[in-house]
């Protein structure tokens, strides 16, 4: 069976995840909503990719740029048996009421919208399970995936008392050049910051205080933890359960992969479409210890992070039980490094 | 018959043009001499590209890392028909008495070195024929290569009596982590920047004059020229001489490519390896006349704009005369838009 | 006679232009607008500058943070001769409106509001006059206010047959942490600028056409100038027309200033306040010949520049017929270099 | 009787403490060496201070731009009670051991220097009683500063089980344009960070770890913590500590002080020189509370914040024995707010 995996928003995350579902064996991309001309529609146009329009004026405006249209919202509605939804922040819920519930199509949003807004907040690794045969998910936002990556896997080995991060987090994507700052560090006056009890929608059970502030760089979101666990472990023990962890990859500080850039140009140099880097990226050197308590440091990139778990959400909500099998059959289709790790 | 390349320093253009080679019909890649271990070097031998070390401390470094080498300098001078330095600025000039005139190998240098490292310098749109035959080419800068380009293209079509660039540079390559400036403007103290006189050593009846500055971005540079044309001429008329001129891509504003950020983003949604844009840019509404000047923005990825020149001047040097056949030939395999444009 | 100056929008321009009304011997500082509570009113309120509240609302916050007001809006305008609106861009014009005319005050304008908010754009140096008596005049924005300093000397000098321009406009000012761009330059896709046609309002019969865009700094404005002189020049008679031009300072870039950086230490070190940079700097080694067009490069502090303008303005409105006694009154006040200068 | 101090090192923290230096009532600036010409050494010559010159090369230049020097090295050292060195990073040593010793003259180091080049390391509010009367002292770098004015305070009030602390690091000072990363964040691979050794040099019993990282800004540093206290305490009793604390300043969130960009232009709008900020600043919206854990955020003005802790060494090495005395007549000479708090 095929599962037919419509886009609603087209934006930085969605058409990334319409390019991971297009890789799926399983699923078939039934097209992706156009709210107004730009080149990614044009793109997508020129790539065979259904496009279909918002509004009627949208379908005007494309037809000038010599752009036809497969048809308008309902007929993407219609033809998908699930959405994603990758649309600004406030207008995942607005669509679910309007859009979903009554066409009865299943819907995957986004971690920029409220909690609520799904049955239940999703990542891969921590709980697959609760997905299954839901009509509503909300993966979590890239910074709260980074974080449930490795604490998951950290907690699964050694049990953890208590996790503290400060999350370094980049300004604006790449191509936002409306947001600043430019030359300043902002903190968030938010004692913890959302992203903490945000982890716990998926690690219920983590004791875990974050701070957070915003940083001017677009590459990657950085995070400093210190975490104290309950069971003793060493440096090289920790570094085996990032290396058994999936999605995490660990980087090798003395081949020269020394910032978030580096981070990026080595994922460029392996040839990952947009030089994304899906993977959680810890180093190797950036490992440390002090009694029971690990320090470490973790890079995200926000713009990719999420794509594979979006595509879990789908496979989960459509009905596939076996985490194991999802989780590696998309990293596969992604060409993610080690695509068979799943011991964390 | 098969070009067998080697390459001299694997960084910023040498694992592109390694690259480049790789997908070239008539072209072969013999190997890239690596100096020190990093993760480019890992990369390359993970894909199967031969590695050759360029001491016996390297080799011994590499062999720690699981990287078996294919030999020593000599050994990959003695399997290349022609090198492609890639080296640091000082270098290349070195390696030619040092390396390739002793083992009478012929080379490409890029244009950081100085004018007299090669027998011509080198831009295929505008003096391919120059580099026929030739043992020695020097490929110029990425700024002037970008100027050459669109220059070459004006003068063609038009006539150009005089040409004033400001050239706006990129501080650093992304993954250059030391180098400034982080939040100001720091103008090159030389009247006329060296670029200026550079574009005349490709186009030498050329009346040009350039001034120069940095700024804290590491995307690519953008130029600002007014250029007085011998020749009336409509707007329409030149963006349809840059619609035909090759390597050059005319960005659609209305689009939604607004800065050079966003030429990227089209880059890599294009799905070019590394997000490169090996075209030069040019707004279609940042061009505009005044009576007979014509006022436009052009940017430049300083980190691929010269890959299809090396490419090009590898094919010269080894006997093609046809400019044509080869930059076409190029421009296929690299998957450059609209690759048989070649009416400039 | 002492005149009372009110200030409307107590933000960059309108703080520094009430500090420097309180340094004027024939002026006092009536008091200022708040529009809402921040650290700059209560610094205000700590130094004995008397405040007033734009609302009742506004009263009441203040009160509550312990700042007593010394009446409203229309108390304001009663005690001021004239008032100084930096209010954000769409608000002069309404301010002109609904409160100065009504109540026959008199008012200066910023370059944000359109060219006819006042009855005459006004650059100091180059149409005083103009302003003289008039109720509502307009100071030129920062941009033009730099363009205007340097090409009016030049005009005056040498007689320009054409000015060209490139303006590098910095992307927020520092303390505006909102708006970027990050990392990317972002062109402004008018052409002309709208800059060049501002520059026309303050020096008629000057032929000049500008480009523009931003780059990711804070600190200053870089423009590249090339002007084609009706006279031939030297660039030693260049650098000693701009040695003569007021709020002009020629930076000596043997002395390590050799970025917008470098100008705004040198002035925290002059020990201007808030290391402000009130004269325009043109760098001794950027000024370069070809022919007769001069190729200059010069930095403007985008907060401070129009202060002095505004303060002449003031004065010429209030009835001060001559230039030269402003201008040099303005400058010693200011504790501006060479203070005497007035030969351009 | 008045202390002669020479300055050795006249850049960003040289020039600072040369300004304080003139400002305090018992000491007396005997003068600065220059290294070479530049716009510092212009500007104190222009201002009067007596400048000597590190070799007869340097004296011939700065003859050559007018300024006539005071003598060569040996004369400030013969006329200097004490030199404060603020020489790069490796000379302070070599200074000791050629200069100082033979010469018999105290010295200040600054804290880039490694922790022997002293007799002792120094924050004045933790250990000023251990200069006292000592040859050679250590003041510890800026972020050391930072973190031992907060830790001391916290550590004296409640008794610190443990304190962690994430150093997020301006890149380069505003004119070092030289020094990157442009858009990176470069994580510190050192663990712990050399920082929290170093608090410890000045305060002996505190349990501290800390991690580092660099990001792309001129400005501040930015220090978030996570403090265990032995003793319970409450969000206010913390402010109040703070408030208590001399050299920290709590910053008003709702006064709009929500960047490192909005605390600098506080400091810039209350007029110091420089718009330095020498106070340690605590957002008081970023002070947090868990159980017996305190969250908090701080900014450190890299500049300008160890200025008050020369003048203290200064004091405490020239035989005053009270902290208090010296602390409170350093606050008051340099403008500091609140200069009588001393709680802490």
């Amino acid at each position: 069976m095929t599962i037919n995996v419509g886009i609603m928003g087209y934006g930085t995350i969605g058409k990334r995840v319409a390019d991971a579902v297009i890789l799926q064996k399983d699923m078939k991309l039934a097209g992706v909503m156009a709210h107004s001309y730009n080149f990614r529609i044009r793109l997508a146009h020129e790539r065979g990719i259904p496009v279909f329009a918002q509004s009627e004026e949208t379908r005007k405006v494309l037809k000038q740029e010599g752009i036809e249209t497969s048809g308008m919202t309902d007929d993407l509605l219609r033809t998908s048996d699930i959405m994603v939804d990758a649309s600004p922040k406030p207008y995942g819920l607005a669509n679910r009421e309007k859009l979903y519930k009554p066409n009865k199509v299943k819907a995957v949003f986004q971690g920029g919208e409220k909690d609520d807004v799904g049955q239940v907040s999703f990542n891969a690794q921590s709980n697959y399970e609760d997905a299954v045969d839901k009509d509503y998910v909300r993966v979590v936002s890239c910074n709260t995936t980074g974080l449930s990556r490795s604490l998951q896997a950290l907690h699964k080995a050694f049990s953890i008392e208590i996790a503290r991060a400060t999350l370094v987090r980049r300004a604006a994507d790449p191509s936002n050049v409306k947001r600043g700052p430019v030359n300043a560090i902002v903190p968030a006056m938010e004692l913890p910051s959302h992203h903490g009890p945000d982890v716990r929608t998926v690690i219920h059970d983590l004791e875990v205080f974050t701070t957070a502030m915003i940083v001017p760089t677009t590459l990657m979101h950085l995070h400093t933890l210190h975490v104290k666990l309950k069971k003793q472990a060493e440096v090289d023990e920790i570094l085996d359960v990032f290396n058994r962890t999936t999605r995490l990859m660990v980087m090798q500080t003395s081949a020269g992969i020394s910032s978030t850039a580096g981070i990026l140009e080595y994922a460029k140099d392996r040839g990952s479409k947009r030089g994304d880097m899906m993977d959680l990226a810890v180093w190797d050197k950036g490992v440390g210890l002090h009694h029971n308590e690990v320090f470490f440091m973790q890079a995200v990139h926000q713009e990719s992070i999420v794509v594979p778990e979006n595509i879990d959400a789908i496979r989960a909500m459509m009905g596939e039980h076996d985490a194991h099998a999802s989780i590696v059959a998309t990293n596969r289709a992604l060409g993610l490094h080690n695509p068979e790790r799943f011991d964390y």
